[in-house]
């Protein structure tokens, strides 16, 4: 299959690209707090954070308290997005996009206090810019069905389908063991420190919300905003930067989906939005061991296949294939998380080209 | 009145600080990128987030779909706190909290595109911590009552309290008129970009928790966590650090209330948590010709009355009073943000000690 030689060629470049980092390893920000408390200090030129999408909703049900009116007009649809801009970025801007029942915060300090991938991409030269999805952290959600149904106005089956995910359910998701508290051998999570990772979790609207997610058009205009960039997913989100790619190709310069819940159909999605653009698949470890991610794995394995024929850049990564082991779902809060950054730098500074 | 003597001290020690600051300008990072598009990069010594406080709870109404379980344990009532510490920190540590329907962005950049406070005091020397109050942001709320209200284990009535501010009835609240769409003259805030700030309102889940707030005791830990912080407080969450103090005054080096929507109750609060802490109560313009803030305030000036009357440290100070004109509610979103920013600095500098 003539898609397969990039991938190919990936893990030899990868394979240097990881002697690299090992060799670097003492100079380059570790991030690993606990161990060293003083990382180099950071200078960036700019930061800061501001909204994209959104669209105005007027309702007479926001309120059933005395103390705030019920009716008047709200924004939802739109997206937080933070961003820090290193100086002299010669870097392709990347956006760091969520998975399920998360925020933004997935990719900042991990669980066990080190260095989050927020910091170090901007370490590395990539001005980065972390969002939270629609209706979900500091992107609005609307309580105007909650109130409806509760001053009897509207049936209760109408209620949003908003859901949290317990940590006994989510723990073979995330794949830290084969089912909850069963770990995995030589899995690399934090699990010392897994009562801070839990609370990162919060209600998911997702399932309430329109195919595409509202996110997604805000993921255009954030692209074309950034006039180019390379649009970073995980899990839930791995579809959106495809169907952002389908809705305009404008701005899009890469697509990274790290263990991404679907990857495009090539039975009935359209994979011309695809062509000539840079995309990698990253899974971590333990997924054929995973019912969950397992198929996953196998309709990614066809996306991949299929674009590259019809003249995709696209390539495939399980981690232990490059030599990277033990990682779990939440690969960018494992304990190996700046390696697997490290590497996937190499990969964006190799497939994109920088700004300089 | 005795206790009068510290706020008409305060207002002398403001206005020369006032004066210097204006003779400053021009070396201060006006943050005004709109106008000036590069301040000076700024270099941190480290930075991250994390969470404080929590509890853990069992639900099986955590979901109502398939494809995610219904039981299981999720964490409530943590806290989420982002921080940036600057290079040789001089000064005592800041905790930024923010007010009804919104999130931490409040004090990041304004509607308008300057810089936030968040950024300013830790260019001021200030390791700055900016929170999101429990059930709001990215501090996680819980599905579980909207759920079970869903699939008709619990009654339409017992649902959550959960509100969103429409922008009419906010805009007298915030201050920047007598009524929709009404504007005072003079008024500073930046409505030409008043989209971008509506779209910063998220669901208030606070009717819905108990008294005090579990934002309060998750102060208080990390009040202690910090070795001694600065909280400072807006609207909602004004009577917060009051109560987190009367809690435990370990760790609280100041408060500092902005525009506080209440101060405690003399006739009913104990005061002595209040001894030697200084409290400065803030608020801007207009107040007088809010029938919403005009009771606030004075009910305020009772509290530091008759805190400064049993050996407290509060004072209250109006902008207009030193010289600072046109603030609505917003006050650090304003266009003279930074002015009250640099003014506030100054009162800090004066009131704590710094940690060098």
């Amino acid at each position: 299959m003539p898609g397969m030689s990039v991938p190919a060629a990936s893990r030899v470049f990868s394979a240097l690209s990881l002697a690299a980092a090992l060799w670097l390893l003492p100079s380059i920000p570790s991030g690993a707090r606990a161990a060293d408390p003083s990382p180099e200090p950071m200078t960036i030129s700019e930061q800061g954070s501001f909204f994209v999408g959104g669209r105005d909703v007027q309702s007479d049900t926001l309120s059933t308290l005395p103390a705030y009116a019920p009716s008047g007009t709200i924004n939802v649809d739109q997206v937080y997005v933070r961003y820090q801009i290193p100086v002299a970025p010669t870097r392709s801007p990347l956006v760091l996009i969520h998975g399920c029942c998360l925020t933004g915060k997935t990719w900042e300090t991990t669980p066990d206090g080190r260095m989050g991938w927020d910091e170090f991409f901007v370490r590395r030269g990539f001005p980065t810019y972390v969002i939270d999805q629609a209706w979900r952290g500091r992107s609005a959600a609307s309580p105007a069905q909650i109130d409806a149904v509760k001053i009897g106005r509207a049936d209760p089956n109408s209620l949003p389908a908003v859901f949290s995910a317990g940590r006994e359910p989510a723990w073979a998701i995330f794949r830290f063991g084969p089912e909850y508290p069963k770990v995995f051998p030589g899995m690399q999570f934090p699990l010392e420190a897994q009562g801070e990772f839990w609370k990162q979790m919060v209600p998911d609207w997702s399932a309430a919300l329109p195919v595409p997610n509202p996110t997604v058009p805000a993921l255009s205009e954030l692209a074309k905003r950034l006039k180019g960039a390379v649009l970073i997913s995980h899990s839930q989100s791995g579809i959106y930067p495809f169907q952002t790619a389908a809705l305009d190709r404008a701005g899009i310069r890469a697509v990274v989906a790290i263990e991404p819940a679907a990857c495009p159909d090539p039975a009935k999605d359209d994979l011309a939005p695809f062509k000539d653009l840079p995309i990698l698949v990253l899974f971590g470890d333990y997924v054929d061991a995973s019912p969950r991610w397992a198929p996953r794995l196998k309709q990614c394995r066809g996306f991949v296949a299929a674009a590259n024929a019809v003249g995709g850049r696209a390539e495939l990564i399980l981690l232990p294939e490059i030599g990277i082991h033990g990682n779990s779902h939440m690969l960018m809060q494992d304990k190996n998380s700046l390696d697997i950054a490290d590497w996937l730098a190499g990969w964006i500074e190799k497939r994109v080209p920088g700004r300089s």
